[in-house]
């Protein structure tokens, strides 16, 4: 089968044929990709970001963002059939470990995360297992889904810990309405009453961000910290979702926070850097997110399948793969590219 | 009266004569000073490090760890009378704002920090108000709990934030095992039945944390990252206190977490650095702490009166707080420094 | 000035001169009524169900869902001035209780109820204290909001305690879309992504429901516990807000509800019955609700501002209360009643 | 191999001969017994009143309080191996549905509870899953862990949920000193720093408390209400965790709550009634607790191995099943009854 392989480190992957998958765990799913999300995150293995991280053996190949049809189970499967479209949790997870019997899939203590720590879904087809598959809607199409499978997640994971300190008064600054962004935007007027703000450099994006729901989209152009803290008398946001995580956007996330405020760091590349004294002085938080649960993604496809979250995406054949990094990494990218293999 | 005021950042402060307070507010409490800890933020502030964040004018007076008894009340005052021994919460609050309707005593919009913000307690009679003030129970010397105004309230405000994380079978470390650490430890054991491990540098403070209950103590002499790793089958803590926030504690504290585990930053001085990867790759927290609630320290005020958590002291009259300041930053003072009017 | 006394239970309440409040203590407010919400609670009151709880002593005013314009302000006010348009929580809180200091105004040890313990704002002129007002923000009207004090109020409360099981791809059913039943819905919408079904007897209340965002509404006809489980896959709804509490609504609220699931207690008048058996096995919850917090009253009056919750209301002058109690009790008023005074 | 098995409702059950269970799924665990607890809910399922909610078919073997070794795993299993001592979770669930997600394995859409709704442990092989197994530290016995299977789960998870609103100077009260109470007592005391007042019927069950930790232990001679109100200032308790759920408890529970406070009702047999406006006025809770999930079984197999909580067990063989019913029929058991195959 035909797949996007990534073989050195600073080199572009290129299209290959590679062997199939096999079932050689009585709860393997094999799935058929109809569309694969691209991701930064992408782009940021190949520069070499995850190296050591992920620990991975070269070549292998990218994608971690899946949806498609049931190829093929393994003896133990119960909850999804031959046939079945499914979109893919991100983890392979054991189901077994204090983490997995807690919900928290993300810390599955045996997890594998195909396209960063394994084979991923740029391919037609991908293995991963019956705990990472949930099953669509009637009528809903993988290719039209996949970017949740990471990009929704991720976004929709951050906003449900946010939520928590969101009552009706408050405010939220989403900084990015990029592919997680414009989810996060949508996911925070679902999910609170708070006033969504959002702060992105490029004129299309706010106009993206407006489509989505934000109350109030600002220009990045030097000014967006004290035009926050106008917006908000003064004393800044309860909460603030980074999607961005370099290029001054922790720098702008700080300073645009509330006393007692909480800077969700879901974007990264930069580094937080932050004097104790103004941490516990404003006695303000700084929470990691990291993709999200299977029970988030459920969640989420149910917002989707209601119409009260939807993707923005542009589609491109999984041999133009390296035009859609280009134009991702340009800003040439409106709304979440999608390969379809 | 007497009261050690302070003229000049970088200079000592001095005991001097001054004017009583008096009542002016209907809510104003006015208490005869029994005990003042002395605190290491004594020592920041003098430096200069809390100029701005305080924005107070010279001279003042020092001292924001108080407990006596109520010497007069304003005409609306109801809950203390003349010769109540009291123990002062820090802050004079408002009652009316959000934060304080929604028991966030620290983030009262309209808040006095006497000692930091206006005039302290290192005196013989400290203004405050009845939003301040808790009883004690029949027997207890003030002297002898003053240090949990602010000490103790740090510790225990911090250990009720990280009790949310620490079921059976997590580990707690605690940097630090002065002041604030000694009570953090003793309160993380009654609150909780994590396995609680104490890093310090000093081999007296770890006897300290040792009687106070600590599982384990380890010194800091370059190998407590390792150690603590160790000690958790290389997964690390699910929740750092960090009572130092200097001199290599940050740094520390991050490499000590588990995944998914928060460091809670309490004392200051340092720099918070960190690359955002790592704060989303392991999804880890960073969560600041500042002083506590009234209902807090009215709590701890009841584990006091039950004998789960007691508190170390080394007393000194007013006339030697400079002393007691040179024993302090010398690491000569053991326990908490309590002056005497 | 006039205000509407009852002199005996089971006896119509009278409209008669009495003497106006006076400032007594330091934090006392007067306000000007300008609308009074009736409330079922007033014919309970009448009937003599809260003799005992309430321990007041006849004749007294009633009314406690109170707005207008504060009149006179004790010496130590700072909230507000007079002429400041302002909505009243229906409690009176000394702010210096365990539970005050916690945000958990209704359960004050020493609070005062007007309209309930103490003379009410069926009135020309109510007196209150400083913890109870809440400025309205300008435009509003005093009497187009005066029924959030405590129908909007108690619904909304309800809703928040709620909100936290409410996830995306969850039920929540409402039991009554009256006065309280109508602000519930619209919360629910608000804060909430669930899905929200309105069981009522009146097809009038169902088409309410459906204005105010009902997903589903359902005639009381016999066959709703039925109608409910067949819309959630026979599972019942993880949460029930039954804002009735007799007539059978009781017994419905338990037979709707999923395995794991809540039922919030908040209309009166019947009994709760169930075997301890039913309790255990299908791990259900009963959470009673009682009015709401200051916070909470401050959220819905942002609500409303934003208006994203609207009253509906039908108003009478004070001197036809007795009628509008009539059109209350026998089903002919819609949405809330407001007495003018 | 021996089992005990009921074959009609109201008639003993008979240790008989039957065919081994044997390896079906990949995920199956036979586990050979080391001993098995009997629990009250054993004499009210040959009583007849799980009929319905079982919906078992007779004869079948009971016994759902199970700890041995590993006799045989399915091909699937990673978790544990041959030999391996255990503790058997009363669940076998699937891992796969929404509330298995979520940590919430008593609610699995697909579970089975052997001993209950399919053939238990008294027996010399149970056959359960790999979900259900959690590993003995190394030295510990089957036989004298296995009460906590269900009856030590059961009150660790109530105390749990109880722990929430237990800070240091609230009151917990525990009805019933039994297998599960002393349990009970003994994790209230690890988890909170709530005093703990018990209440029971049996001075031998008062001394038991004591010896486990309860502060205060009161004989239920009709003045039990009373004397809880008297050691809470009139107030009553914070929590009340019933572990009788009949005789008097239910109400005796209520009677006993504090404003706010909340009734966790795990025994059962009697019924909970009480009138709405006595819910709403107080604002109080009712929350059923159904065993616990795997990770409470796992934590509270933690704290055995720590020696924060102990037994008190006394062993029976299995042939002499029938004597050790009775025994706890008659109140002679004390502790907790183990049957050894």
């Amino acid at each position: 089968m035909k797949a996007l392989r990534l073989h050195k480190y600073g080199e572009r992957p290129v299209v290959e044929d590679v062997a199939e998958p096999e079932i050689a765990d009585p709860l393997d799913v094999i799935v058929r990709i109809g569309g694969a999300g691209l991701c930064r995150t992408d782009l940021h293995i190949i520069e070499g970001q995850w190296k050591e991280k992920s620990g991975v053996r070269l070549p292998y190949t990218l994608g971690h963002e899946n949806a498609g049809w049931v190829h093929e189970v393994g003896s133990a499967v119960t909850n999804v059939a031959q046939g079945d479209a499914v979109i893919v949790h991100p983890l392979i997870t054991c189901g077994l470990c204090r983490a997995c019997r807690a919900g928290d899939d993300m810390h599955c203590a045996a997890n594998l995360f195909p396209g960063i720590s394994s084979n991923g879904g740029f391919a037609e087809l991908l293995k991963t297992n019956a705990r990472a598959v949930v099953k669509l809607a009637s009528g809903v199409e993988p290719k039209d889904v996949a970017a949740h499978a990471d990009a929704g997640l991720t976004a929709y994971h951050a906003v449900k810990k946010a939520a928590e300190v969101l009552y009706p008064g408050t405010t939220a600054v989403v900084i990015g309405a990029g592919g997680l962004g414009h989810i996060g935007i949508q996911s925070l007027k679902v999910l609170t009453a708070a006033r969504v703000v959002v702060v992105d450099r490029l004129e299309g994006s706010l106009e993206l961000a407006r489509e989505c729901g934000a109350d109030d989209a600002i220009l990045a152009d030097g000014g967006e910290v004290e035009a926050v803290r106008e917006r908000t008398d003064g004393l800044g946001a309860e909460a603030v979702l980074d999607f961005v995580g370099e290029g001054g956007a922790l720098e702008d996330s700080i300073a645009m926070l509330h006393e007692g405020g909480t800077h969700y760091v879901i974007g990264y590349g930069g580094t937080l850097r932050v004097p104790a004294i103004d941490i516990i002085s404003a006695e303000i938080n700084f929470v990691g997110s990291l993709v999200g649960t299977y029970n988030d993604l459920a969640e989420l496809m149910t917002l989707e399948a209601e119409g009260k979250v939807t993707l923005h995406t542009s589609t491109y054949p999984l041999d133009a793969a390296n035009d859609a990094m280009d134009d991702l990494d340009a800003g040439r990218l409106h709304g979440r590219g999608i390969l379809i293999p």
